[in-house]
């Protein structure tokens, strides 16, 4: 059984994953992974992973058969478990309990060799209502509390494996990082009586050097204290707290900014590696005023000192101006 | 001038380092950097480094030539820039300030082919007594907040040169991630009056389970919340909140302690990448009962996803108290 630990100074939550099978020494080497090897996101490969939860298939094909377009798994080796209960308890000062969760896999396309940015805008669409789709149905299970929805691509970023594929991790607690922003949200909600995500939307409007890209409903743009070069989120301009809420229709613009911006960053970079994480309001809570969904996406394009992730503290070779500007005038697809 | 600037949502200052010349274009390939290359922190180049704020040096040897132990100077790119004033103002909803601040490189040894590791005991407790110097002399100007010292160690843990040495720098404010520790150890002590650290140490020493090391004056261990595979804490037994205050004698035992933990870890995982961090109490603030100096080594083992530090939320795959024991086994020098 996993476990959660609490840091008893930060209060931060850390999963113990004594399941995934790694033992001290498996740390010596890199494992090598050949290119062109088993893969089994692949279809035809089906009753390779975990059976499936939910897919967009074709009429009268079979679950765990070919014919779908998009495939929800669990993770064959999560780092959560999703039966019984979380067994809450103190060990001294410390604070543990059980890894109680879901780890799933949305594989996006059966094709192997393609990118999620060469897919087609109603494709990236469907993905984006399968993240919609599995934290609504996640949110039925009240020992959950938040449904974390990101994405690795390319080794450094993370990725073990090559085909595109997201990744949900549904937790019995927030993340540090949300929950800071909330809080940072809420101060500013209780001191100016509106959401601050909304300012910044404003702000960044009416400024216009850190945006990237802006649509009817969605604006792309370098945040003012990016952490990381060409740090980029995409947020929706009106205010809703939930990512799950998301209207169908608004999804088709929402395809189009991200791949939009990645392609933009896949051109003006040299593919680099990256991460996107969805940052959304808590399952348990209903809507509220002070936080607004939004989508991080990082870029792996510097080295990560230890301090920088140690202490909070980042350094940003790459004004967001600079970066704006430049994939502002990177031309694609 | 780099400037500072601050995440209305998070409240968290970043550095964008404007001085440091990268330009947008420069990441799309990593420079090769050849071994064997010339290095400005070897004997006989000194005159290749800015001057040399302090050093250890032979009797009758001059600043800024041969003859010394260890060096510091300023970084070539520094991150921050010594002279001007803060000039803390609002640009919308948004706050900045001038990057004032100061970036020092601690050149450990003469010796290019020398790890610190390699080095005596006694080298190391020079080094250790050089941060207190530098910190001890820092703090007399006003304008600036907190010390940072941290060692980063292989190019994945974001060293740029081979050359041992360490860095400090010193900020206009305190890293979020202390003042995040600060903020716990406060509560911690508001409602028991006691400081966490201390109690740490105390119910670390009678599990014994994630201890590495203990010596009269410091404990090694893993924390029970390791966020990363061997993560490791040296703490002082005794409280003690401003790591400047060392004794000269205390600094052989910790010298020890160091260099003990990091041969262990350099041969139970086959020389690793890492960066070790000194947490310590702002330099404005005096003496506090509820914030406990330490340092914390990070071996760069795992690939860092960025949901990790998008989030704050980290799985980690192997338990402390197998990573504790496996240290504890190994044996060393």
């Amino acid at each position: 059984m996993p476990e959660l630990r609490k840091d008893p100074i930060m209060g931060r939550w850390v999963i113990i994953a004594t399941e995934r099978g790694k033992r001290p020494t498996d740390f010596k080497t890199d494992p090598p992974k050949p290119s062109g090897s088993f893969c089994p996101f692949c279809e035809g490969n089906e009753d390779k992973t975990p059976p499936e939860i939910m897919a967009y298939r074709a009429d009268g094909t079979l679950p765990n058969k070919p014919g779908w377009t998009l495939r929800v798994v669990s993770n064959k080796f999560p780092a959560l478990q999703i039966e019984g209960s979380l067994d809450k308890r103190g060990v001294g000062i410390y604070d543990r309990m059980n890894g109680i969760g879901a780890h799933e896999v949305i594989i996006e396309t059966p094709e192997h060799h393609l990118n999620l940015i060469e897919l087609p805008t109603s494709h990236i669409q469907d993905m984006l209502w399968a993240y919609r789709d599995r934290l609504t149905d996640l949110k039925k299970d009240k020992r959950f509390t938040y449904g974390m929805v990101f994405k690795n691509v390319g080794k450094v970023a993370g990725a073990s494996l090559e085909h595109t594929h997201s990744q949900i991790i549904v937790l019995p607690t927030v993340p540090r990082a949300v929950n800071d922003e909330m809080r940072g949200g809420k101060a500013f909600f209780d001191y100016r009586g509106r959401c601050i995500f909304c300012d910044i939307v404003q702000q960044e409007i009416e400024e216009g050097d850190r945006v990237v890209l802006e649509s009817n409903e969605f604006l792309v743009f370098q945040p003012y204290a990016s952490r990381f070069p060409f740090e980029t989120w995409i947020l929706p301009k009106r205010h809703a707290s939930h990512y799950e809420s998301i209207q169908r229709v608004n999804t088709e613009e929402l395809a189009y900014c991200l791949k939009t911006a990645l392609m933009k960053i896949d051109k003006a970079l040299n593919s680099p590696a990256y991460n996107y994480i969805v940052h959304t309001t808590p399952l348990n809570l209903g809507e509220i005023e002070h936080y607004h969904w939004h989508i991080e996406i990082i870029p792996r394009l510097t080295k990560i000192a230890g301090f920088e992730w140690g202490t909070g503290f980042y350094i940003n070779p790459v004004p967001p101006e600079r970066a704006a500007e430049f994939l502002r005038d990177t031309e694609v697809g």
